[in-house]
């Protein structure tokens, strides 16, 4: 892929990307069906629905040769990352989007044999774009975000996590994550994977934790966090695999080793 | 206080609020000096404190026989709630201000001899204005809220609340919140206890709960709440005293007991 192409698919992307903001925004304005996936908890709307309808078209037509992994599953069956793959999330943080009408985002991930070469994640309500390509740095809305201060200490930091996190569970010692909510200098729970990845390139939280997510979930955010210096990896500091669900933890370099070294513990 | 004084009165403080959410803006693009309070999590800056001088100056020379009640100390030492009393959170979420330089509030309450008469709750980066008149209604932008859903139901339930809730700790059963977070669809944590209660009065949260709150921390938020049917009350379900700190629990009139007796143990 040369330059000249990979900035005309990028700019597919983001156009396509602030179109479906707009689609989105008018279908809030009307009631929409939710339906319920795998448990209770985990929800999808038509307007999940249409959206990643709305990207798959698109793309089919434009990029015949292109795979589209999305959340929602209108896209390909993608059993290989070869070639150019689209992952896509068309509405990250449906509960948020169907309990709040905000604080959700649509990411977009573009990989070319397994490597990312552009993300862009939009924050739909407050019309925030980020977007970042593959050594070129990361920008918000047009300014470009600067490196992650990498004096920043543990006990000054601030974590997103769920609160599954510190209750007892299968997969970690709680004990370790009691011992990390202690140390650092406060947590918070957003609920959109996408958003906390860009709240961590921008530098407003210092990390991001969290026990199961997606390609969709982290395939933007992942280069964009990238892109200022920090890292993403499985919570055990091991690399990701992008057909499969993760742990992942992503932050400042600055405190990725002592977290995963110190805090977080395999039962 | 006839009704035209407290029309006189609510409307400078929405003049005061929005005048201090300008300066707090062009404060922040400047370098200010953060100290701790009482431990290293315990965040002051000098833009909360010019804030509250701010306010308390307004106050004073306008209504030199109010009182002001601050989180900064720089109103008056209140001990009565006799009389009229202003009690002011100048930057609620001081943490979120540091760090994010977003997602905090201004929050003026005004009572009368210890009643709620108005509330106002401002995030200051978004622009969203909330207040509430007592006994008529509670409104964002201008736009009426309409009540809380009276048919919510705890399952259903999006609740706020910080991770110390889930972690051992001297005060409650962390075992009782760990049913509660995998009884809830979600938990989230914000850090601004202003916007925490704005969002409950909103109704993108059904409730927030919290170990120790200040009285200028909820002053607002409680007559909000109180306009769209929510509730608000000690965890353990008694009534607050807003001369001292409270563990507080504001909610959906529809979950409030379930939670107050079946989740929340006194240790």
């Amino acid at each position: 892929m040369d330059s000249v192409e990979k900035q005309q698919i990028f700019d597919h992307a983001k156009e396509w990307t602030l179109e479906a903001g707009e689609r989105i925004k008018a279908q809030l304005d009307k009631p929409f069906k939710v339906n319920t996936k795998k448990d209770r908890k985990d929800l999808v709307t038509e307007v999940d629905e249409d959206t990643e309808r709305f990207f798959a078209e698109r793309i089919r037509s434009t990029y015949p040769n292109h795979q589209v992994l999305g959340e929602e599953g209108l896209g390909d069956n993608v059993t290989s990352l070869d070639g150019i793959v689209w992952i896509i999330d068309p509405i990250d943080g449906t509960m948020n989007f169907v309990h709040q009408q905000r604080h959700f985002a649509i990411s977009v991930g573009l990989y070319k044999d397994g490597e990312g070469i552009f993300g862009l994640i939009y924050n739909v309500m407050t019309d925030d774009l980020y977007v970042a390509k593959r050594g070129e740095g990361a920008h918000k809305n047009g300014v470009l975000l600067p490196k992650l201060d990498q004096s920043r200490k543990l006990e000054d930091s601030l974590l997103a996590l769920n609160h599954y996190w510190s209750i007892p569970n299968r997969r970690f010692d709680e004990k370790g994550i009691h011992e990390l909510v202690r140390k650092v200098r406060g947590t918070r729970t957003f609920g959109s994977a996408a958003l906390e990845f860009a709240f961590v390139a921008e530098g407003i939280i210092d990390g991001y934790m969290t026990m199961r997510l997606a390609p969709w979930d982290i395939a933007a955010g992942i280069i964009l966090v990238n892109e200022v210096g920090g890292v993403t990896s499985r919570v055990d500091g091991s690399p990701l695999n992008m057909l499969k669900e993760n742990s992942v933890i992503t932050c400042n370099s600055a405190i990725q080793e002592e977290i995963v070294n110190n805090y977080i513990r395999k039962k």
